[in-house]
């Protein structure tokens, strides 16, 4: 479905700032509270919390994010859970959202309708209300950006620091190809991450946003460089489809350089029993895949994948 | 100065992603603390607070909430303070922000830094730290969506519901004519949302932001009216210069109707003692200005004010 329409009377302008809230209230349904709990107030009130906040911020952007071709409920779905990613990242639990609109008077009340259901359905699913937001007019475009407060669920808050030389580097899940599909489908890693947080042996982690070869960077300690197994990376089906419509690139190009992958990439102690570690995992998350893809080292040898050959996305460059 | 720029040198997409995020944490200094406590990780992590939370979210977007009249510091400025107004509503106390900016590449980087050092200098003045965001590429425009997080100062957090009808109506300031400045250059009203939300006898507060005339309807019992004394609207005297200028409009029709007044509007019991709550005030704000404009009753008489004759700021609506 298209988001934008020339009807005047299928767009949002028929409708006015007034009924439109009105409207989100009842696409959104159970998935927001009374005020002062949700909508309708100058601020969202949340009940108070013994620990620590996490506080996380993404949009979807038509023409970046999403086109016509993906589902509009499918759009609400990703602005939820792209944030639940990160939450994940950090082995928190999800509290609440506010989601401030900046769209054009030509977007499709249809369109928009099933964009807050499917918001909506994945609010219920995770359990977050959406307690909030902002509507604002921007001519040209439709942009959705979604802040999620969540909370510590351990001790630890995990961050993409303490990586130290000698630790083993897992990701879940298959990498690559996300663009066919996944980048949308995706389900964000909220119990592994609550799990791995609770763990001391793992030492860092984050959400795989901008693909392996970039976002790597970011946990490697600084006197030491990933050195990775070309054979242990997980590469997905669908980086494998790509590869085989397009004579670019390989598979495990795709599986290294795709964005949005959403999957959580950590970081094990040298001391850790692996054995066990593994095994549990196995136990405790059936039908969530895990890779160790090799650890840091002071220098990598002949047979390590050399990742400088690509390079994940790098936003605003322009590429004229 | 204009936000855009068609130089590349001068642009943005000169940097790309890494080096702008670098730039940002040098733009904003000390008002962004290291990270996982500011920008760097999966989520930002606040600090325990034994109070309730409160969220707001509001934009400023080119040529809706500012144009290149307006100096890119104010613009950055009023992303802070418009939000942080919202929390003074609820007599909150702000803790956090974070920032989630959608640019065109061809955004000019001095334009930015000014924005932000705008942005800081307001997380300095009103001690809020900028602890995230993000960044995304939305050709054609610029919006910037600031989220506060905020805690409730007192045992209550004063809502826009619980004026009864006989209560008394309040406004802080002078009203109208914010487009001639005002609307970058006001100062949110948190000690006195703070100051009035410990008092029981303050029933509803909320602030301005469409205009008088049509923000009081939040406030107004279901079974009463505003019943408002003309000559109690505190006018401005940019309401006044406009309504100069232009033949279309009266002063007082400027200060009923026009947005982005940032002031406190509130209701006072009946059973209150208002000579020594208004006494009080001075001495407590002796630089802010009080009025009482009526109060609520069960109709209006030919002598008050009719608001149905004006209309705030209503947005969506196509003018064609």
């Amino acid at each position: 479905m298209h988001p934008f329409t020339d009807n005047p009377a299928e767009a949002i302008s028929a409708l006015g700032e007034q009924k439109l809230i009105a409207a989100i209230r009842r696409w959104l349904g159970n998935a927001t509270p009374p005020s002062p709990f949700g909508i309708g107030d100058d601020c969202a009130v949340l009940p108070r919390s013994s620990r620590r906040t996490l506080v996380t911020v993404d949009p979807v952007i038509h023409g970046k994010h999403f086109d016509a071709t993906v589902p509009p409920r499918a759009v609400g779905e990703k602005l939820l859970k792209r944030n639940l990613s990160d939450i994940a990242a950090m082995g928190g639990r999800p509290r609440a959202a506010v989601v401030a609109l900046a769209l054009d008077a030509k977007i499709s009340t249809r369109w928009l309708a099933a964009f807050y259901r499917g918001l909506a359905s994945a609010s219920r699913r995770y359990r977050v209300p959406i307690v909030g937001g902002d509507i604002s007019h921007q001519p040209g475009g439709f942009a959705a950006t979604l802040t999620l407060i969540g909370e510590a669920s351990a001790k630890r808050v995990l961050t993409r620091t303490g990586a130290k030389n000698g630790d083993w580097i897992y990701v879940t899940g298959t990498l690559g190809g996300s663009i066919l599909g996944h980048h949308y489908r995706f389900t964000p890693r909220l119990d592994e991450g609550r799990w791995l947080a609770a763990l001391p042996e793992v030492r860092s982690m984050m959400d795989l946003s901008d693909g392996l070869a970039k976002d790597l960077a970011a946990l490697t300690p600084a006197d030491a460089v990933p050195a990775l197994e070309a054979g242990a990376i997980p590469i997905s089906p669908a980086a494998r489809r790509l590869a085989a419509r397009t004579s670019g690139k390989t598979a495990l190009h795709h599986a290294l350089a795709d964005g949005e992958d959403y999957e959580l990439l950590f970081t094990l102690a040298t001391r850790a029993d692996r054995a066990a570690f593994e095994a549990t995992w196995k136990r405790k998350f059936p039908s969530t895949r895990l890779s160790c893809l090799g650890r840091f080292a002071r220098a990598t040898l002949p047979e390590h994948l050399n990742l400088h050959v690509v390079h994940g996305y790098e936003h605003l460059r322009q590429t004229s």
